[in-house]
């Protein structure tokens, strides 16, 4: 028998100093996107795929150092250029099911740069309520994708 | 410029008189699930595809009669054999995106037949709040299944 599916949802903003199309650049290039979302620190990349359009995948195996196979793979539903991408993905811990969650990340130019709100609604499925590790660590990517925008034109 | 996204949930349970195996066969079967899902009252369906299988489309081009072209697109995210199915859908109505969202169908044994819990979280990208109709559209959807599975075996 199943556990009951655990259902939580969080909101994210944070404010880059530079363009809508250049953050919107670096969720869409897969090299870009590659660097700052699966390439971080404590996290081995075993493969990456990205193919950004409307019923495309982006599919990531990897594990943290000296912890499980992970997956994560994603697909994208609606695609707004410099302006809105939402997504649907689900991620595997040693092979078993823990999550699927529907992401939005929105860009809206502002005085100082670009403001994006990224809203996430999970579906736990393995028992656990993981969502402040989940609010954490997209804390930590928003903070990648900052260093990203910082350090590749 | 977008509209903002506006986020939305909702969760309905219903009772059906019959076996968990028996309703995800409902879910599952491309025949079944194309009869009670998309061959609805005042719908014309002009196409209808169903790849029941982590990662597999289900693709759906309809109209309401004297209607706009609707197109459902849903990738499945998880699936556990009679217990669960968890889901991503967009939908897009005159060729514009309407809304993208999350869908969990959980198959729970009683006393008296299945507890389907159905919870789906949208964001609805047209600047329209449409969770009420989402509510109504999926009630008259779970009332189709029970139809479904009260008249095939």
């Amino acid at each position: 028998m199943s556990l009951p599916v655990i259902h939580r949802g969080f909101a994210i903003e944070r404010i880059y100093p530079t363009t809508p199309a250049r953050v919107f650049r670096a969720l869409s290039d897969p090299q870009k996107k590659r660097r700052w979302f699966a390439e971080g620190e404590g996290f081995e990349v075993e493969s990456y795929t990205l193919d950004f359009r409307v019923g495309g995948f982006e599919r990531t195996r990897f594990r943290p150092t000296g912890g499980p196979p992970m997956t994560t793979d994603a697909v994208y539903l609606d695609i707004a250029a410099d302006e809105r991408v939402v997504f649907a993905y689900a991620m595997t811990v040693g092979g078993a099911p823990m999550s699927s969650s529907l992401g939005t990340m929105e860009l809206t130019p502002t005085a100082s740069g670009t403001r994006l709100l990224f809203t996430e609604h999970t579906a736990f499925v393995d028992g656990q309520d993981g969502s402040e590790g989940r609010r954490e660590g997209s804390l930590g990517l928003l903070e990648a994708l900052a260093k990203e925008l910082e350090t590749h034109g």
